[in-house]
């Protein structure tokens, strides 16, 4: 949870970067209180790593709290589209492959041959239904980075 | 569309902070080439303030390309995750609110008296969303801030 103010994103994104953590998704949005923000940054690394990253996040004026998610029972989903290019042959097979992961389509529009798919998950779950969609031609993807919350009373 | 470089991120958002430009949300994730990030940034202003920020991004050598879709017809897609209090009273009510808007329930914990609703669609619906649910007390709330593509074969 950081202060909603300007350059804040800047501060965080380059202490990343100085310090060579790595970002592999990052999610910056609003909360339920408009003066904070909720940032929810995914990054690889081993305990002694997260904890240096915490330690360093800490003594930033406008950082409010961190919380280490790595061992909590978590609600966690992002959200792909995918574009992809749909014929009269193959698109029932894209369809049937996409309700098997609970996938929708956002947009068809065959007289150019594509179609805009959405699904919902964890990572894993969007990761392996990427996989599932590689051996058609995927034109575009965009994925929103992971959110989530605890579950329970707990705060996040 | 970015370089998937160290620093990529604190050099983009510290142009935004210099420059005065508000970022409402950002969400930064791989794409189709581990080489590159999409960084879709929601921004509020004129055609004058865009034009600008458009101009200034340009100059970085990470950018690969920027594209200003005010006016493309596009999928636009977030997802909220929002932890309410529901007692054994008010629980069918918020379940029927949530289906209205095709929320779901993504985690219920009844001892705790708490449920974790996820809902998925452009920034409009979900603020429609949180509107209906403010009656209820919300204990927590994240988003993941908005991504798109373009509708049809053009490239977003």
């Amino acid at each position: 949870m950081v202060e909603n103010r300007p350059g804040v994103l800047a501060r965080i994104a380059g202490l990343f970067a100085r310090r060579g953590y790595n970002i592999d998704s990052l999610a910056v949005s609003a909360t339920e209180d408009p003066s904070i923000s909720r940032m929810t940054v995914v990054t690889m690394g081993d305990h002694s790593h997260l904890e240096q990253v915490t330690k360093q996040l800490n003594k930033l004026v406008d950082v409010i709290t961190i919380d280490d998610h790595t061992n909590d029972d978590l609600v966690e989903r992002e959200i792909a589209l995918v574009k992809l290019t749909a014929t009269t042959e193959n698109r029932s097979e894209i369809m049937q492959l996409a309700s098997i992961f609970r996938g929708e389509i956002a947009s068809i529009s065959p007289h150019e041959e594509t179609l805009i798919l959405e699904i919902t998950g964890d990572t894993n779950k969007i990761d392996a239904f990427l996989e599932t969609l590689s051996k058609f031609e995927i034109r575009e993807l965009v994925r929103t980075g992971t959110v989530a919350l605890v579950r329970g009373a707990r705060q996040t």
